[in-house]
């Protein structure tokens, strides 16, 4: 199959600089959802011929989306729907049919389109239409005895044309020879000066090229994005369909409207998700694992039984199973944590491996550190990672007693069972086994006074 | 009265290893909900004999909610409701009627089952039937001159009764001997297997008991929890009604739909909450508090006037009057704050008691701490309260300044109008009235070269 | 213009000891909305004359909302609507038409005023009337040949009159030398023992002055708030009105149904918002700008292309183009940043300035500090600001490193390209260009023993 999908509008109610398909819905281009449907569409296992019309925005959409499978064809000037589909017809296979598609309508099902393709078999030519109950300015199906006939447009429908409820989502499939002849032969003749996709109905029609429909499961599926008022608008569809799908393979929503995922989230058995909680990229979340309020998770890895209290922040690191991370926890690029590894609040953990049982519960910065098992790490415990120029890693062994408040110098090896007084600033390695400070001596000042307040 | 509470079945479509009435809504079982409206239904002062069926998940059920006044019986095999009812049998009061509930139909108020009882009086049996605008897939009240005739299921009913649009909801209340007689006639002769509680209505028909019918003042109350789709659209009704009822006694939420309570929330006069925040367990929100953006607060008490402001998490954590506390602060269970403390941002308190007007705004650790008034702890102090094996306490007494950085290990007194310099690190007591330090002489290094970064 | 605002009811139902119309919506009393709007009418550029009728809460009101161009009449006893409007007679100039509006009805829009002002002229009684599907409690507009005659209350309407489905809001303007003398015959002599502003408009018809209606654009412009249910849906409406708003010009909302703005926000292009977050006072985001969940920004500037990252708190700070702020900032008032500038989690920055590319990554406290550029701030560093009774200012110059964990007791300089170690106290001036230190000996001691936990 070939795919033709129209990306050269410009968009100009987004009001924005970045090309209108280039927008993001759940963290993705609208584009890309379509593109990605689009390949999802190879049902033989052989990949579809795709290529995507762009215009507006220069060479930004190509560079945005370029992958090896994909085709592109600028259109230039931009003359029409039925012009953009034609700057596609070179690289189009007649042997098999053209789907066309648009980019800012993201959220088709491969389901709805299954069906368009079924129905349109290899020489008729069919739309995707859908019933409205107001279809006021859209383009309606025009039948006779059951047949589509033509596609009339809002302004030229008459009375009993607009009663009709059948709309045009501007979605088809047509044999390809068929659809590059009747292309060639549009006409610009109208009030914008522009070739119209929709005039090849007519076509079909006088070639005796049956046109039949499918239709969608939703009408959300035909929406597409003018302005942020609508991106929005499809934006809380999909999330809503994400929170469903979720809450169908068992997982626990506190509330569905109030969840946020932009890329997969895999979720095990008996998970739990507080409310306010973003998930981007691709993240899991193994069985048992509990998620609290207004969380923020990306790329990350939770294992079983894990539980993530509120506010915490965790960016590509991996959480091992039974720990316990927060509140206000941030895990940075690079952490892995073993199993039963608390992390508690104010404590910030960046490329650093944190091996079983070992405890930073309170106001830490871990960086560039590789930590053992059963390691407890004090309040207030910093490595010093960066001297200003480059950064060093801080080891400690197996069952150390971090004091807190201690500055861990890197490069600096903390050894197995050791203990740093608290406080101490480590420039050293601290031997395993024993207790290493520094620390001056404690002196009370007889005779001092306290500052008194100064008038201004 | 004798109260029946069915919660043997399996909730396959849950997806859990939870049995599903064990499931919380609001923080709470399920079944858990369903008790204590039960138990609220004693008017006379006299308890009811409420009676768990369970079956499904082993001895979880009867384990999670034990209580004094629930007996439990065990259906196995699971065989239909009438059988499920038939297991309480030994242990129903004849003299008094026997009310049906479902574990998993949280929401059912007690005043609707008020009426329901007032309508069975001694001698009839009531159901609390529904309207439903959709009546598909449930049981219809077939009425004839009005009166309840029998109940009628989707699959067994003629066209004219699925046109009916009064449902049953299941739930009811019969005369105890009747029921028990009407029970062990019961015949499992359906496609199911199962002996069906609703065949009861035709028993009673046969023997002239009258059938009457009561409605609740909603259809969410007649609601089952069969997925966790069903779960997260009743945790969201039962939100709202919340809601609804914290503003109708003066309470202002920002916003209805972004307030979660799971548990008990007792405000008094001009609260405000603003949006995002979670309340669990018993909170106490006293005279002109007020709850800023996304906290979360677990079993605890704010008293007159404090201000809590974003992204704080209280638990178990008792807020004197006038007290500021937070951003981003984290009261722990045992603490207790007097009037007018100040606790800002990145403040961890835990198992400690602050006395009036003192303040720790920045950045510290404040465990096993008893402080006295006025006190300041400066940015960066840090309680030692953990040597490793064993936690003590730290005692600052009035008037006492913590030098910010500090770190106090415990044991160890700061004495009354004391101050620690910056940096110290107190191992001894610290005298009243004077200084203490431990610092070493600041030094500058010369001809000391900068790091300067290493190729790799 | 004469404008009267009543502003004299108690609001018993808002069960709150602020008088009603005081109680804030968006972030402003109800009644400054309505007084908003009434100065906005001004179109010849010659302001109106406004004036407030109070009397619930004493002077509470007038207290609260005082301004050069407001006037206050005191209505006590409180007589009913007609009694109110009454009180303002004195101050209300003949020659101009007087509009009343109230003081808790405060989302009418200025173009739906302007319509009725204009319908009204200068000899016309014009009243806001509105369709209702439901207008059941409100007071009916009966028209005779499409003329308003009169209006009835629903308890005195006849059936025919019942089905009147135009209802009056209550707001009305009239030409005001005819409505003193309509006032000034208003009788009590009803059920409440009030003077009804709703009477003038049979005198009125009996003077053959025509009454005329306009119609507002919505039907919540004309709501009311009598209770906190009331006043929570309008802080939505507003809510949902000012998303999108935002929408439409442009700038990306994650979710519209969960952005709170009470002020202004100004949004440049390319302005993307994420969810949970709240905006008070005059917040502008330039162009470009990336605002994470859950932030809270208040009265704060956020220059082109920063980005503030999730769970932020910003106050009355400054920040500047491309800068990185969050997680977990909290900038505090007098915060100014240059650009480039990163302020990173655990960071709580107060009445500052800090130069371009300057860094201050991880838990630390600025206060009262003026840093240059690229400085880097180590992890933990504190300012000591306060000696427990005044407050000193740090400086740190250009390209300077503050090893973590330093604490700098104000007031002290920090020179040009200055290195502090980990963990210094310091105390006097560090000279440029070298390394300076506080630092204890490292040592270990041999032989200890480790505490062991003892058994209680």
């Amino acid at each position: 199959m070939n795919v033709v999908i129209l990306a050269a509008g410009m968009g100009k109610r987004m009001q924005s600089a970045l090309p209108k398909v280039l927008h993001p819905l759940a963290g993705k281009p609208l584009l890309s959802h379509v593109v990605d449907t689009a390949r999802s569409l190879s049902t033989s296992g052989q990949a579809s011929n795709i290529c995507v019309i762009y215009g507006h925005g220069g060479e930004q959409v190509p560079t945005a989306i370029a992958a090896d499978d994909l085709r592109f064809a600028k259109q230039e000037p931009q003359l029409g729907t039925g012009h953009a589909v034609a700057q596609a017809g070179p690289v189009l296979d007649d042997a098999v049919p053209t789907l066309v598609l648009y980019g800012d309508v993201p959220l088709t099902t491969a389901a709805s389109l299954q069906r368009l393709i079924a129905a349109a078999g290899t020489d008729k030519l069919a739309i995707l239409t859908a019933e409205m109950s107001d279809p006021t300015g859209l383009g309606r199906m025009v039948r006779e005895n059951g047949k589509i006939v033509r596609i009339v447009e809002q302004k030229d429908a008459s009375e009993a044309e607009r009663a009709i409820t059948e709309i045009n989502t501007g979605i088809l499939i047509a044999p390809t020879a068929k659809l590059k002849q009747w292309l060639s032969t549009l006409s610009n003749n109208n009030a914008q000066g522009e070739y119209y996709l929709t005039d090849i109905v007519a076509r079909a029609v006088a070639d005796g090229v049956p046109v039949v429909s499918a239709q969608p499961d939703a009408i959300w599926e035909t929406l597409g994005v003018n302005s942020k008022v609508q991106l929005a608008e499809l934006e809380r569809v999909h999330q809503s369909n994400i929170a469903k799908a979720l809450l169908e393979q068992g997982v626990t929503l506190m509330d569905p409207a109030r969840i946020d995922v932009r890329g997969s989230l895999v979720c095990g058995r008996d998970v739990t998700i507080d409310v306010g909680c973003v998930f981007e990229g691709k993240v899991t979340l193994e069985d048992g694992v509990r998620i609290g309020a207004n969380c923020v998770l990306s790329n990350a890895h939770i294992a079983a039984g894990a539980v993530i209290k509120p506010f915490c922040h965790i960016e590509e690191a991996s959480v091992g199973a039974a720990s316990q991370i927060g509140p206000y926890a941030r895990l940075r690029p690079g952490t892995t944590l073993a199993e039963d590894v608390h992390i508690g609040n104010f404590v910030e953990v960046k490329n650093s491996q944190i091996a079983a049982h070992s405890k930073a519960n309170h106001l830490a910065y871990i960086g560039d550190a590789t930590i053992g098992s059963r390691v407890n790490i004090g309040a207030g415990t910093i490595t010093c990672n960066y001297d200003g120029a480059n950064k060093f890693r801080t080891i400690i062994e197996d069952d150390a007693f971090i004091g807190s408040d201690s500055q861990l110098v890197a490069p600096v090896r903390v050894g197995k069972g050791a203990t740093l007084g608290a406080g101490t600033t480590l420039t050293k390695d601290a031997p395993e086994g024993k207790l290493t400070v520094s620390r001056a001596k404690q002196i009370t000042i007889e005779n001092w006074q306290r500052p008194v307040k100064v008038k201004k």
